[in-house]
């Protein structure tokens, strides 16, 4: 049997959580891997060690493979386009992947499909014109303060500040005008909470959508998310589904979009919706899928770049809480492993191989119940032990 | 991050099914592998190439390995000993292991336990003794049959005849005169269906069971399980997890022991249980509890050789049914995925990355849910795809 090949760029915990899906499904995953001892590395037989804009190991990389798909957004889109003209899948295309990239083309385009985001503005790129207009956002916001946050290269809360006047981000405006990447301001948004859904989509055109999940971030990293989204009023629900699949089939997403919204109080006590972050692949917001839903995000990931039909997404019991595992004060996370299985009987410890540093995801715990206090409290607990807290 | 390794003997599918439970536990998976471009071997980092009986082979596998285990019963169990005389963990034991190598053994020790067989007689080594003990056996018999077995080698229907007389296994007694394997005569049990209950132990002697399910063979070879057995009654189920646990207890069991039971009709229209056959490995009439339980049977292997505490069995789904891919008339079953996701939307196909040979077990589909009918339906219906017969 000659299995198909899906190359993927990128080998952390992401393509490690791939492996397993594709494995199932006969699929070959060929992950290039920035080191040999890598998160996805360690569980793969075909992981080539690269950097993910080296056009010579991409290009090995994709050698026989059915498609070329990444687990982050930093690679090179005129490679991206090279492959395809010679014939290669790339899915999602470098032209929907631009809006994971590129946070000004991002708002630019949902904001021409009437997707609501918070008031934002691109700013110029001469530093005397960023600080005014930077200056004048603010003044007429009804904060004291604003977001900055650079068009590219951010993640897990890095490239975005928030500011009270321009000179709180001198060094990014005047990095901006010497080839730094172009900055935007956005509303800070007073919300509730934070509201994420994954919607999968295939290159046929075919998409479903997870149940809305709350997501809680700590330190503008996801720390805990909870499926579904706990007293989520219907119609919020069924907007952010609409939302969601309105981005995917706009933007021609293939492959897992993320859809990271907030909730926020509008006038009269209701509630709206505006569009935080989009991400093409597969996202912690929907790791509790592996243990909550039908079919897990990373079997959809790989199924949908192949445009392979898409799987059920119900979710398999009433409530999931997915807790992250971030740094951890033990030496080794195994070594408290018979002590969080046995004190958390239900929990679902998924480690990524990675050495221990701080604040980093090394790992996460899912838990699934029918009563959501207890579910809380035993995959935070778990977490808690793996970080060495307890 | 290091880390533990834990060693595997056999590569075929049942390794390759440890893996995504280990990698997810943060345990590295080392596995002997008979072929470079064997089953386990495709989704693995580390797959040393070597036979399950090479010396040299088997202590490069073990180097650095928190413990030994296996996929198959096809160990040599003089080095095993040895290998645990020199510190390392063997899980199961040679012990215990040599209750599923050997059928004569299993038999005596299952009787002295107490536990229900059916009749049997190990046969003398001489020829001539051994016929006239055959066909007395087959005389003194309510059938005018009996079940001859090879004590060693057999499986999957292998080293298994059902005889009428001495002469319709005339080669085995010769060979078993010449140092062929011992042979035994067992009762045909009438039976009215088969079960299999699977029981886990870890080495600190924590054991949990799963529901006792259905098995139903063709040409001797697992074709389908139903999750949980229907329609059993609540005493032959306490009765089917008790003798489980004896077993396992009895032999000092260590990681999956899967006991295959006979359901028989008894005097006054009650039913009794008989032990057919054991397995200590993961086995065919558990692979439902990949996507059926809350723990799979292959990360309670991971778990129980690693003497880790064990995870709760409980079923996620009133149903699951899984249907045994044996063999095919495809060129590449993966041919026919987009047909099988799209027809088949519930089945959770696994493919094993084999080439295809008749009645080889190539795969298999896992389908859950709440009215038995539709799930049996659409399993052997993915099944009958993926076998090129639909």
């Amino acid at each position: 049997m000659t299995a198909p090949i899906l190359a993927v760029i990128g080998g952390g915990q992401l393509a490690r959580m791939m492996a397993p899906a594709a494995a199932r499904l006969g699929i070959q995953l060929r992950v290039l891997v920035e080191a040999a001892d890598g998160s996805a590395a360690q569980v793969l037989q075909d992981a080539p060690v690269g950097a993910a804009k080296d056009e010579t190991a991409v290009t090995a990389l994709v050698r026989d493979a059915a498609a070329l798909t990444f687990e982050h957004e930093h690679v090179d889109d005129e490679m991206l386009v090279a492959l395809r003209t010679r014939g290669l899948s790339v899915q999602p295309s470098p032209e929907a992947l631009i809006h994971a990239q590129d946070k000004i083309v991002m708002r630019r385009r949902l904001t021409e499909l009437g997707v609501p985001c918070p008031r934002w503005l691109a700013l110029a790129a001469s530093p005397a014109a960023a600080r005014a207009e930077l200056d004048q956002f603010i003044a007429e916001s009804e904060q004291n303060e604003a977001v900055v946050k650079t068009s590219r290269g951010g993640y897990d809360g890095k490239g975005v500040r928030v500011v009270a006047s321009a000179s709180d981000v001198a060094d990014w405006i005047d990095a901006a005008a010497v080839g730094g990447p172009p900055l935007l301001v956005e509303e800070k948004v007073p919300f509730s909470r934070e509201l994420a859904v994954l919607v999968v989509r295939n290159p046929s055109g075919e998409s479903v959508t997870y149940d809305v999940v709350e997501s809680i971030q700590r330190d503008g990293v996801c720390s805990e998310v909870i499926a579904p989204a706990p007293n989520l009023a219907p119609e919020i629900r069924e907007q952010a589904g609409q939302i969601a699949t309105t981005i995917a089939d706009g933007l021609h997403v293939t492959g897992v979009l993320a859809v990271e919204m907030f909730e926020a109080p509008a006038h009269g006590g209701d509630t709206r919706l505006l569009v935080n972050e989009l991400a093409m692949r597969p996202h912690n917001s929907g790791h509790w899928t592996i243990d909550g839903a039908a079919t897990s995000q990373f079997e959809q990931h790989v199924r949908a770049v192949l445009d392979l039909p898409l799987g059920p997404t119900r979710p398999r019991t009433p409530w999931t809480v997915m807790v992250n595992v971030l740094g951890s004060q033990l030496d080794e996370l195994t070594d408290v492993l018979p002590r969080v299985l046995r004190e958390c009987p239900d929990a679902r410890v998924e480690l990524y191989g990675k050495q221990i540093r701080p604040g980093r995801k090394l790992g996460h715990v899912n838990v699934t119940g029918v009563d959501l206090v207890r579910v809380r409290e035993q995959a935070n607990r778990a977490a808690a032990i793996l970080r060495g807290e307890e």
